[in-house]
């Protein structure tokens, strides 16, 4: 038993580290020697508990799928406004994507690797009609404006590509970075908010009031 | 003189074949060979007019710095309104990623390589300082919403990224990708725009009215 839960707490480091280097690198240039690196393991130790770059990369993304799932679970409560539930989703997906560099990993592999992308495909697909099925509702509940729902859908998920894409530190100012307020403003727009999310002309220090 | 313009052509040609690849697999899996054999030239022939995978990508990269100031010069004439100025630049910006597999090289050159990177900061910069200089104009002299401008400076160059970055065809359609709906909804989002750009609720068709 003791056995077991160390092997357990081995695998949960090396996805972890594993995610970083995916997260960070890409699919095509992470190693699994850049992995075992990373926490001080040999290459040998790490094939007793993933076979191949693949394997690592296809734990990460069935992982993923269950934090989508809890993700929605947890804000699509009966009776919650509609306009409220995409509101949770669409920020509390983004404040996921920023803490859990597995996700952030999952999310990257999926454009970075056809075969990988096929695997990874279920999972999209799920997320975008789901997002779909919020703007339509938060449409017809809460008055947000008529954009195509799938437009909408799309532009979200787009957004998310380019967070984990985008060239870091240079374009973009460390405080906005992470995607916190653009999420914010990205939201503001789509819902027509003209209210306390809103970050004011001028009112650059990017911290919403 | 004719030799000259021989020259000239092929190095027009390889440097189409270079941003296909470029665009396609990025700056990592690029080779040379891939390159060659896209037009069905030697290696031997490619080196007599690029040395290096560095230096196509950044002829690419000088190109870029051109394409702006040109799209920024045609749109932004002295007099013209400040809210159709920004919305001809990003759509236009738009319309030339789509068209032009040297632009959509280069910007996707920039998230991919940390050493290209450096030399594109410049014209990424650039853009964004002009974006969100336009964006202010947009609020002072035609009523858009006042968000900040530097986060939505941010928001259209994430977009741009998301683009070129997310797994074609498969939680997009295919009518959506090029992103040319994607970009007119962003707009009229960030613009407020209630208007003939919005596209309806139920249009899922995609294409605008």
């Amino acid at each position: 038993m003791i056995k077991q839960e160390r092997a357990r707490r081995t695998r949960e480091r090396v996805l972890t580290a594993a995610a970083e280097v995916f997260a960070s690198q890409g699919y095509s240039r992470a190693t699994l020697s850049s992995v075992a690196d990373r926490i001080g393991m040999t290459k040998g130790a790490l094939y007793g508990h993933f076979s191949s770059k693949r394997s690592l990369a296809g734990a990460l993304i069935d992982e993923s799928r269950q934090a989508w799932t809890s993700l929605r679970t947890e804000y699509d409560t009966p009776g919650a406004d509609a306009g409220g539930v995409l509101e949770d989703v669409v920020m509390g997906f983004a404040g996921r994507l920023q803490s859990d560099v597995r996700l952030r990993a999952a999310v990257r592999l999926a454009a970075d690797c056809p075969v990988l992308a096929r695997a990874l495909s279920d999972v999209l697909v799920e997320v975008h009609n789901a997002l779909m099925e919020l703007v339509r509702r938060a449409q017809r509940d809460s008055g947000f404006p008529a954009y195509s729902p799938r437009l909408v859908a799309h532009l979200v998920m787009i957004v998310m590509y380019g967070l984990l894409h985008a060239p870091p530190g240079r374009v973009d100012d460390d405080r906005v970075a992470g995607g916190d307020s653009l999420w914010r403003l990205l939201f503001d727009a789509l819902s027509g908010a003209d209210g306390p999310g809103v970050l004011r002309a001028g009112d650059d220090a990017v911290s919403g009031p």
